[in-house]
């Protein structure tokens, strides 16, 4: 029953004399292939004064079951623990070069999760898992009368059916049928119009409750949390298998998927994002180059807390059959600093946005001393995020008065996380009077200035850029087709809590390519903020040169915005999809002022150009 | 909508330039009781030299929202974060002192973590929680028809019903319908022959399976461990809300329960240990000293790789109505060394065990080098868990072959915890060349002395105690009530991986009160491995001067036993309970030897005194 001793590992023993080496190469061998993971480790752990890890060109396999298990608070995403194969903690001036390589992870892994480095770059590299995170199911036949329709899940897609529920079995890891939608076949890229038929229904209210009413909490709590947000909710879809890989679904309220797309599912919101791709902390100076992500369970690259992001030739898209790259956004980045730039970069079919950038404003829940706040985080995947660093610039926000701090004096001292909620601030300086249980504050330092230029994002779900940054932006000559918008300019205080009213940004040379086809009526670039008030959030905005291929009408909405100039820019008439929304206007106009439209070229099927509340607008269409 | 500030906070503020006080003093004012947490944590945060902290009588409550948070790998529960008011890390000669006061938690806390320290005692203080981590309803009909049950949920357990489920809400947590089991109501204690009708049969096989059978793991997997084991499983029982507070429960196997009696839920195994009362780690000289737990979600007291446990005076009994004290043991002590005593104590209506005192055995993945060891946890609750310290020695079992280790020579050089699951340990010698693959080691340095005296255990569910070191181990002078055996003496080699093979025990002056009244046919002490083989794992057994109360007919179960004596003891008949197993001995030895019976009184009902496989036994009955 018992096997003899197989290893007397070469990998390991071998490299407790292997300290000093400056470049470690990892050989294309069957014993490394087969799972790199003890290796490549032992290998990081070991070197921590190495300045590259250059692997022979090869298909690496990395399992978890010897990786090193970290905890991590990641923005976004859910805070989890996972396996790592590449710690890249506390190194300077160091490269992972894959030479061409291919490195496929099984199970919830980070691939590459860097932190309190300087100066490091990834290159040269394909990334995969075995199996997905998500799951993906053709559309093959409706019930119109029983409104049911049928799926069929490929072999790469194992389920357990338990209690008329379907359960999606990976390796190491279960998603259940949450947060679904469609992909059209052909055209590799979410179906038109998709909302009229997904998300899935997955939920209704649970039928009794008993006296849950009467639970009393002394502080006020996350009702989206993932606890609490199970109490009066149950399963609305039902399942039934039909055939061995062919499930039906019942109960759904939507309009039936259509027959021939492509149903993807990662499971419910909150519990789904456990492994993103690249996620970076702390760290100055990152590269990316010629990096392609085929999948990540959670975002591509998610940057926190970071310096000077360079992205050059990065490809998110999915392989083989896949219609699904990344489960959650290709890039996103919170409170980092200094330049973001992302360039000649295709990034397509994830499951949310392409690019977000944005700090996150904190609640002010106590004043603990003169000089001392306590905060609490506001969304419950933000836990764990610290806002900055001592020396940072604070800024205290009465968001429901205006989008700009009224106070900007503070500079951080100390901040001390208690727990994944609640931190204690200390500043250098006094906090003045006026502040408020309530109040917001934001990191005034941590904001980049960002160059987006030759990129191409199209066939995910959602947006495709978000940017909330007050400093200098520029978008240039990228190619967008979003299913929702292109370019969302946010304030989110209520319910992400992401700050960053964006200014000082430039728009110029796009191609946005029937954008907003996914079933909602908004601006293919919109300015939005969810507070409802009139104060200004967005400041000296230039979009021009660009062009604009329309299917529908909406080419864009601007809130809260003062100073915008919109000129030398194309818009053409497109019949790739059906129109929507024929009674919008091209443009829409509120609480705005110093809006210009200058020298641009309409050809589109709007009836009506602008709807405007009376903001300052200065038209002059060609 | 926004309140003025309220707090200047007296609380910590002050605190800045206390760092030096040798004895922090808690006043039981309003500010501090009302949420004792942040006050107090920050004085321990910020007093690692502090002798004490005594608390002025009162009752303080404990709310989890500005806790400390702590991840915690914690043997035999689910690994978790926790919120902590008091973080005793690296202390050395600290008393915490309630003086007579009450602590009330809320949420998954706990109450006293004990960390890298030395000479610590906690005394004088009474711990419950505001919610149970657990829920208990009265039977109050039946429908032997549809057999069904009717079940009367009070106030104190709120629930909410989910696709025919039901879910005990509490504050920030919750559970569902798993490992029940009845209590009656009258003598507050585990229902007489509760194995009949519990625990209620939650879980069938799930419906349809499909190319799960396909997914390829590359190494060893615990279908045992959280993930896995939901895969091919649904739920069987359902249940309907009969009018508000009153559930009706369908589909159950067993006999109904008892109308009367006080059905208890926790939820599913792995899932519901999650805030044990008092936690001991790598820490020297820990003593408690009347202190009362009235509920614990998981164990009273958990001790793992500590020195010198002195627990006088320990009170574990439920609050109020409530039928459960901890949901948990009363007490487990895991590779500890030096002496365990506990005296004077009172264990009563926790969910588990009393006492259980055991090392573990970890599994041999892999040899890494001549004198590197890759090392698997074999339980997923014995994820994280280190097996010893830099010079203790450790053995090399096959259990198969022996009990004994048949290698005793290595010394611990270093322990690396590569992820919970995988460690790698390197031996200051070499590893002999017979090492195989799933071999196991076990630390034989880390085992205790024990005295447990003039203790009273009984009303809980399971054992008395549980008996697993080779050293010198005194039960004296104690009472059992045990619905199962009052005291088990084990190898749990293939589920529990728990090692200790017992020897040098005596068992003095106890009175054994109608043990074993659950349901199971088992002896009151038994000498038990789940090894199916002839070896001897126990030495030097006696058993004298005790007093059984006896409403059946099996008092000790000797198996795998070489040297015990059973000398002067009494054995009374008893009216207690209706006789479950008439046809059971009063002994049963198996693969044994030098098992001797002197002098004892037997006035039970067995017909059939010992039941042998012909190990060598004397007798000398009166």
């Amino acid at each position: 029953m018992k096997k003899l001793f197989i290893f007397f590992s070469l990998l390991i023993s071998s490299l407790v004399f292997a300290k000093s080496s400056e470049n470690i190469k990892i050989a294309n061998t069957s014993e490394i292939t087969e799972d790199a993971t003890p290796y490549v480790l032992h290998k990081i752990l070991e070197n921590n004064n190495a300045k590259s890890i250059v692997f022979e060109k090869g298909t690496y396999h990395f399992y978890p079951d010897k990786g090193l298990s970290k905890f991590v608070y990641l923005s976004n995403h859910k805070d989890v623990f996972v396996k790592l194969a590449f710690p890249i903690e506390g190194f300077k001036d160091f490269t992972i070069d894959g030479q061409g390589s291919t490195f496929i992870f099984h199970g919830k892994m980070i691939p590459f999760l860097v932190q309190d480095s300087e100066n490091i770059k990834i290159k040269n590299v394909t990334v995969d898992w075995a199996m997905a995170f998500h799951s993906e199911g053709e559309v093959i036949a409706h019930n119109d009368k029983e409104h049911t329709f049928d799926v069929r899940f490929g072999d790469e897609y194992p389920y357990d059916i338990r209690n008329e529920q379907i359960y999606f079995v990976k390796e190491y890891y279960e998603h259940d049928l949450g947060q679904t939608i469609n992909y059209d076949k052909e055209r590799k890229s979410i179906a038109y119009n998709d909302k009229a038929s997904t998300p899935i229904s997955t939920t209704a209210r649970s039928s009794k409750k008993h006296n849950i009413d009467k639970i009393k909490y002394k502080y006020k709590v996350d009702k989206h949390g993932l606890t609490l947000r199970k109490v009066g909710v149950e399963n609305r879809i039902r399942v039934k298998e039909i055939e061995p890989g062919v499930v039906r679904f019942y109960n759904h309220k939507k309009a039936l998927p259509p027959i021939g797309t492509i149903l993807s599912t990662k499971g419910q919101q909150g519990e789904n994002r456990v492994a993103p791709g690249i996620r970076v902390t702390y760290t100055k100076n990152f590269d990316i180059e010629n990096v392609t992500l085929h999948h990540a369970g959670g975002m591509g690259l998610l940057v926190e807390n970071s310096e000077n992001l360079t992205i050059d030739k990065f490809t998110i898209t999915p392989s083989g059959d896949r219609m699904v790259s990344t489960t959650a956004d290709a890039t996103h980045f919170v409170g980092c600093r200094g330049l973001i730039k992302i360039t000649n970069s295709l990034l397509e079919n994830q499951l949310d946005d392409c690019v977000n950038i944005h700090g996150t404003y904190q609640e002010v829940v106590e004043q603990l001393g003169p000089k001392k706040l306590g905060i609490r985080m506001g969304h419950h995947q933000q836990e764990g995020f610290i806002i900055g660093r001592k020396g940072d610039q604070i800024g205290l926000v009465k968001i429901d008065k205006s989008f700009s701090p009224y106070h900007e004096g503070l500079t951080i001292e100390s901040i001390q996380r208690i727990n994944e909620r609640y931190q204690i601030m200390t500043f250098k300086e006094d906090i003045p009077s006026g502040i408020e249980v309530g109040d917001y504050i934001e990191n005034l330092t941590a904001y980049p200035e960002v160059i987006l230029e030759k990129n191409v994002f199209r066939g995910n779900r959602a947006r495709g850029i978000l940017l909330s940054t007050p400093k200098n932006t520029l978008v240039k000559d990228n190619y967008f087709q979003s299913e929702m918008e292109a370019i969302l300019v946010p304030v989110e205080s209520t319910k992400w809590y992401e700050s960053g009213s964006q200014a000082n940004l430039t728009v110029v040379g796009n191609t946005f390519d029937n954008c907003n086809y996914g079933g909602l009526s908004r601006g293919i670039i919109r300015f939005h903020t969810d507070e409802d008030n009139t104060s200004i959030a967005f400041h000296n905005i230039l979009i021009k040169d660009n062009t604009f291929k329309l299917f529908d009408n909406m080419v864009m909405e601007v809130h809260n915005t003062d100073g915008l100039t919109f000129e030398n820019n194309k818009m053409l008439s497109s019949d790739l999809f059906p129109q929507l929304f024929p009674e919008n206007p091209a443009f829409v106009i509120k609480h705005s002022k110093n809006i210009v439209f200058k020298n641009n070229d309409y050809k589109g099927k709007a009836t009506k150009m602008i709807e405007s509340d009376g903001s300052a607008v200065n038209v002059d269409f060609q």
